[in-house]
């Protein structure tokens, strides 16, 4: 029996009691349906446990009702024409379910993991895309922590371009964090998470610190008096524990202080800078946005939501080696320096099961596989898949049950490999 | 001296002390620039007092950073091309102001009035389009009451359509609101805002019941123990006083009423409608959005944030009687039912210095000047104001620093109105 402590709450959900991907749909549930909705059908600000299952399948297309957010913009131009060749029979795609001797459809798959939205583009070209749940064309999905993968790529882009330097000590640019456990943390470090610190993230530990963080951080939450009110000053007090450089350890607060470096050294928050440096380059469909803190700080290490088709269009550029429209959007240099990889033994401490043999660099998870695919990630199934060789980008939005992506990773990771064997042959 | 109350503030401010537009730009002020800005800086959520002057000059732009907010959708289509041919001779043109003797040319008018974005189109065509303050091409703005002129086009859609039957009683078709002020109204009564209910909004008395709606209605605020949360439950608390039809009446729960009525007869909330009937229509640029209370209802009264450019897309509809690119996108019926004005001798008992003459219908302002004019006004000077004979659309936005537009009138109306004099002889 499966049992598992879900975002924001601490009651424990075992497998068997979690309705399926058909029973917890946000519009058979009809959340925030009625003028105004049954007490029993509100998912309200504050204190509304908005991210407890099932609740979540409604949230994660809604977090802007629920949250100040700031716009990241895609400027005011013609979206891109997409060129649309589908193939069907990508549903009929079968493979076997991590170790397990399960074998599953694409289409089976589809469900198993709570899919709100995936696309699939193959050479440049969609030959797969279906919404479900919550999510729409025209809507947007929180992406979670794939937010982390775009805070990486944008430090990457000014490394490239020279404005920052990842050999730089985090207290040389930022002197606030000069006494935390960031410190004396190169920005390399930062970037790879390989920095020593006391922040624990297991979300099945009431006590850990990320509910403090969430408290520090959400413009609803009431920190008590002397307690640190938004990112910065938060991130002010983690201390240092151990030694940087030596294991990776996958903690939310990197991604800030790398927020905080990058705004910075350029004047623009994350949100702004997404924005000038890609947002506006790739012909989006549409503005993104960010959740922001009460002083305005936008959550780089996860408060992206974005459409389907805007994060295909990100991977697409990646593929690309940066090029849109034979125009280069951001240097070469920036694609090669993530795909060359992390370090494979600082990751194999972390002991991730569905991601052994993998890497962590510049925030993105590189599998290693025979294909050198890498991914954004973030809670509840969100993935940006990246897969060079076939010429092949995933985008999968999901509202899982269970935060951790150990648990989606069976029926998700062959599963794209498998597709991508298909596409190889095509 | 002119001595006015702010919207949020009870000190009162008088006009030798404000400074003007170039000294209150949000720009020069910092406001919320620094990572993390200053603390004199800061406008945050909760209890900031963000829509005090000179705070408003940035807030206008920035609502959704401090506030949950629905998306009014695009849709995801191509905006449509813009014709444009500048004519800045239009900065030369002069005007007096008001009674006075005082001549400005439109140019002076700009800063006078703290412009923040004004559009002109001219047969279809852009003329004019400046951006100041916090304003940029890409970015959108409050528009305040301006939103109720849209819940009233909506409402006028739904009558042309056999959807809705202004001559209904409220309560026939909202029970809830059977016991309250509105109950024995019509909708036509509500739409023209004639009802007689016990509502007061001087925002210049502390305890004014806007003041009172405002805590119901905030994500952000704190009702006491039984006192209404949301739009909906307050505006049942709302008691008659005198008699339906008589007078003309300024009140901002009329709008959120109709929109209760809209939402009930079409299953959709006003922002959600917005998009289906009109947004995804006209080639937008942007997608706009709505201000949500707790319970996620979008504010009709006053919620919508816009492109200034959209604004002038939905004036262009109105003025090409509900067609865009050769297809009726809204009934023709709708616009002649606002243009033939509200009933005049209600609205001479409010008594509108500036719009002496004038009449409001389907919460429209109607000038009834000799080009026959009307117009969506919002607080601290938004307006959209559609002249049909000099085939002329304006928009305008302002963080002026008084909520009342009676004090912006005498530099905007008739500089409008010269404009459109100018425009005819063209």
């Amino acid at each position: 029996m499966l049992c598992l402590m879900v975002f924001g709450s601490f009651t424990p959900l075992c497998a068997e009691q979690l309705p399926d991907a058909k029973a917890s749909n946000p519009e058979k549930l009809q959340w925030m349906q009625g003028f105004p909705p049954e007490p029993e059908r509100l998912i309200t600000q504050p204190q509304s446990n908005f991210f407890s299952f099932p609740k979540l399948r409604w949230s994660v297309c809604h977090i802007r009702e629920l949250m100040p957010t700031k716009q990241v913009s895609r400027g005011i131009v013609g979206p891109g024409l997409w060129q649309s060749r589908l193939a069907p029979d990508i549903d009929k795609i079968t493979f076997n379910a991590g170790d397990s001797k399960e074998q599953l459809t694409w289409r089976q798959s589809l469900a198993r993991n709570y899919t709100d939205g995936i696309l699939v583009l193959h050479k440049g070209v969609i030959v797969y895309e279906q919404y479900f749940g919550c999510m729409r064309r025209d809507g947007k999905h929180a992406a979670m922590s794939m937010t982390k993968s775009l805070i990486g790529l944008l430090a990457e882009i000014l490394i490239a371009e020279g404005t920052l330097d990842d050999r730089q000590l985090v207290k040389s640019i930022i002197p606030e964090l000069a006494d935390s456990g960031f410190g004396d943390a190169t920005i390399r470090q930062v970037m790879d998470m390989t920095t020593a610190v006391d922040f624990n993230e297991d979300y099945s530990d009431p006590g850990a610190d990320i509910w403090q963080y969430s408290v520090a951080t959400d413009p609803f939450a009431s920190p008590s008096d002397g307690q640190p009110v938004g990112y910065f000053a938060y991130l002010k007090g983690v201390k240092k524990q151990g030694i940087h450089g030596k294991a990776f350890g996958y903690r939310t607060v990197n991604t800030d202080v790398l927020g905080w470096v990058i705004a910075r050294k350029t004047g623009k928050d994350v949100a702004s800078l997404l924005s000038d440096k890609i947002w506006q380059h790739i012909d989006a469909e549409q503005d993104a946005y960010m959740t922001v803190d009460r002083l305005g700080t936008p959550f780089a290490g996860g408060g992206l939501s974005a459409g389907l088709r805007d994060l295909g269009r990100l991977g697409q550029l990646l593929l690309d080696d940066g090029k849109y429209k034979n125009k280069q959007i951001i240097p070469a240099a920036t694609i090669a320096s993530i795909e060359q990889g992390g370090d494979k033994a600082a990751f194999a401490k972390a002991g991730y099961l569905t991601l052994a043999g993998g890497s962590y660099r510049s925030m993105w998870w590189l599998l290693h596989n025979k294909n050198n695919a890498y991914a954004a990630r973030g809670v509840h199934g969100q993935t940006l898949y990246i897969d060079p060789v076939a010429q092949m980008v995933i985008v999968r939005f999901a509202s899982f049950p269970h935060a951790k992506n150990h648990y989606i990773d069976p029926t998700s990771l062959p599963a794209y490999e498998a597709l991508a064997d298909y596409l190889l042959k095509k």
